[in-house]
């Protein structure tokens, strides 16, 4: 779990104690490994006290998901918002490209250690799954709410955190940045849409 | 992790080695818990010896995966002996129905008690999302070896795994099998197919 590549300089993150708190935290599994990682070394590698660091954390694991856990509350109010004449797949596809615009095309070095980091641990592995499975019940219930039968509604959710994660992997997987997630996710919409023109049911 | 719904009666067993290995851990498991059941007792139960057990099993929790862990081969087999002028999509929901038809149908019992287990320990967890990732793997090689690009191929892998995964949960969640396994992937294909016409990306 050393490699150079996905070491976060934290020059590049904001100021925040938070933030510096997430930089530090990932710097240090990607060093050393995220068993043999304390909450005081990452509270020192910040430059903070430990106290601190439980005002924003309730443990080393929960540095890892802050980013992505305001997901599904995010998608969640922003399909809230728009409104129930909406054709939901759109409104669904469009709160997706706005959370990927603003939350995740500045992230593509924090989001790449991170993955590695928890492609480690079992315990983070499913904790991940549990959070992907919760932004699934989250689109799902929107549909619900729009008057959709649940198999619908269970599939358009699927659909989409399928869509999304496809993309989110495809951008991880290159070396450096050369497009925004917002990209992929454009690409994998595209190829969904003529992935249908090959079902004939 | 005491039910009596989910108790498989060992009558209902097919009656080699195998099988009767199958039912009885899988009893147990549901009696007393996965933790607290040791190889002997599952021999016991089978009327069989701790070394007949170790002749089919590397270990107890390999008793859980036996019907499955050939899912990925089936539809790789399946789908290969599909011409290659064959639609992908529909090769695929063909391969599907085989072996949901030929494989799954009979076992509403032993899947939903099996599913109920699973979900009490987090290693078979682990297990089974490594087994559902297998699946989608296997099929995303089906198309790539059929000339289609590597998005189209993960795509349609995911799509395949999500409609299978939604019919299979679907259909366990009823108390008593009313309608097979065979229904509710009919069904799921054909709301998937009426979710396309929702989407106008």
């Amino acid at each position: 779990m050393k490699c150079r590549d996905y070491t976060v300089a934290m020059g590049r993150w904001p100021p925040g104690a938070r933030s510096r708190l997430e930089g530090a935290a990932l710097e240090l599994f990607v060093e050393q490994g995220f068993a043999e990682t304390t909450v005081p070394q990452i509270a020192e590698r910040a430059g903070l006290t430990t106290r601190t660091f439980f005002r924003h954390f309730a443990d080393k694991r929960s540095v890892l998901f802050g980013v992505e856990d305001e997901f599904p509350a995010l998608i969640e109010r922003l399909m809230g918002e728009m409104p129930l004449s909406h054709d939901p797949m759109t409104a669904l596809v469009e709160a997706l490209r706005a959370v990927t615009a603003t939350r995740f095309d500045g992230l593509f070095d924090y989001l790449k250690a991170r993955r590695a980091v928890i492609e480690t641990d079992e315990g983070l592995r499913e904790r991940e799954l549990r959070k992907v499975s919760l932004l699934s019940d989250v689109i799902e219930t929107t549909f619900i709410n729009r008057g959709f039968d649940d198999l619908t509604s269970s599939l358009a959710a699927h659909t989409a955190v399928n869509i999304f994660s496809v993309a989110l992997d495809r951008w991880l997987d290159q070396k450096r940045p050369r497009r925004t997630l917002s990209e992929y996710l454009d690409e994998t919409i595209d190829a969904f849409g003529q992935l249908n023109t090959l079902v004939t049911l």
